[in-house]
């Protein structure tokens, strides 16, 4: 079988090295050749190809680029792919890239997912073996796409060790502006709050900065390429969040400056019930 | 040696975990009876007192109960100790505490003190005995304390693993005030907009939380007993802060909005930066 990962990032590597196998023949495309060069010396992908070489040959095309490169260059590879070639991408955004094939041809050739894993690293040298297994996956709108190639999409997140869920692609970004991106969001601002008021004294950012504020600011060291398109892609939504997330913390501001300690802790001891709901996960 | 833990719970019983040696009886005081029966059965504390009865006897008394409960018994306690007794508080504010003692005769018996450690569970059953080791603890205001139980402090911190900072009472408020509140209040905000926004879907919270979304809500866990006065005595740095951090939030809001997508590429990338500060610590 020969799978093309398109972006062998943090992602695609990752994606490439839980499926290596003797029956799989991985194909890397990359824009960026150094990205391609680690590829190969880390033993991520078998063989390096420009992106219109692999059309003949591929049974699997899965993109892992940024979701502004998707919109870009999906329609095109439905296009020029054989009629039995799936086509999966994997990015955060799902409205945004369906919109742009709704109307091809071929869209039932392709699956729209998103598979829920990550760090705050990125490039090859990131890629990690297991980091979607055990993790959950989402497909969007699967009665666009043909039943094989559904198929296909489960039988590859199956590999990957990953349980799926089925939703729209309008569920997946509504809900995901909430449980990511606008965590993103918080952590990038975050971030740029404490280097403004620490920046005559950045010491004081090493030396004070307890745990809680390391594992919520991690995730601002998040790549800004991959970041900047997912966060203009579901902007609707995300704007939706980050207002909605803005009146809390006035509220909570309020309370704190107006010495309303009673309702202050009944706010927070609300907030305390997100253990109950993460530790049923 | 005996050693006087008022209120054992995660802080008080962790810093017990720690000392527990022949030569150290550590006595607990706590308002609620089930954390003494709890920490005694734990053998987190050899005994439990009321607090009047270990005036006589105490070489050194820690306070690790929430901050309001400090600056209302700490008068009184420095009123009862004897000369030679040395009071340490763990506190996560330290102005609002030292004003209450600024003028008590035994103010040089007081050190204001604040170990960076925690979890976001709380009790003594969430106690663990290397919570402090290799993390910072700061010493406030140290010309207010005389030598000697700065000595004391040393040496107790010294002991938990901790290594020390020194600085006022006002430097550690606000720079605390980003590092750690505005932290606790990202995610206490975090926590409420997600519960409300699906409160008829909560399904998807599990389903859907990433790996990022877990660490960035982790600390809305944090007990709401402890963080309302915390968040109330230093209001005027944490306001300060969830305002410049409101600004960020709208910058970032508005560059979304406006499809301004270099200027955002740019911003996130300084938010990036962080990365070299954390990792430098």
């Amino acid at each position: 079988m020969n799978i093309v990962i398109v972006g062998t990032g943090l992602i695609g590597g990752s994606i490439a090295l839980a499926l290596r196998s003797p029956k799989t023949r991985i194909i890397g495309v990359d824009a960026k050749q150094e990205n391609l060069k680690k590829a190969l010396e880390l033993g991520i992908i078998d063989e390096a190809m420009p992106l219109e070489k692999t059309y003949g040959i591929a049974d699997l095309i899965i993109l892992s680029v940024p979701v502004n490169v998707t919109r870009d260059i999906l329609p095109s590879i439905l296009d020029s792919i054989q009629d039995n070639t799936t086509v999966i991408d994997t990015g955060s955004t799902k409205v945004g890239i369906c919109e742009v094939v709704k109307s091809h041809p071929k869209r039932k050739n392709f699956v729209a997912t998103h598979p829920m894993a990550g760090t705050e690293f990125s490039g090859p040298e990131a890629a990690l073996k297991n980091l979607f297994n055990g993790k959950k996956t989402i497909i969007c709108d699967k009665q666009l796409s043909c039943d094989s190639a559904v198929k296909q999409a489960e039988d590859f997140y199956n590999k990957l060790g990953m349980s799926i869920l089925y939703m729209t692609s309008e569920e997946h970004d509504k809900h995901i502006a909430y449980v990511s991106h606008l965590t993103h969001v918080i952590a990038y601002a975050l971030s740029l709050t404490v280097q403004e008021i620490e920046k005559n004294d950045k010491k004081n950012i090493f030396e004070m900065a307890g745990s809680g504020f390391a594992s919520t600011v991690r995730i601002a060291k998040s790549s800004a390429a991959m970041w900047t398109p997912i966060f203009r892609q579901n902007s609707e939504y995300l704007i939706d969040s980050i207002d909605k997330y803005t009146a809390v913390l006035q509220q909570i501001k309020q309370l704190i400056k107006e010495d309303r300690n009673e309702e202050l802790f009944d706010l927070l001891s609300e907030a305390n019930k997100i253990k109950e709901l993460l530790d049923n996960k």
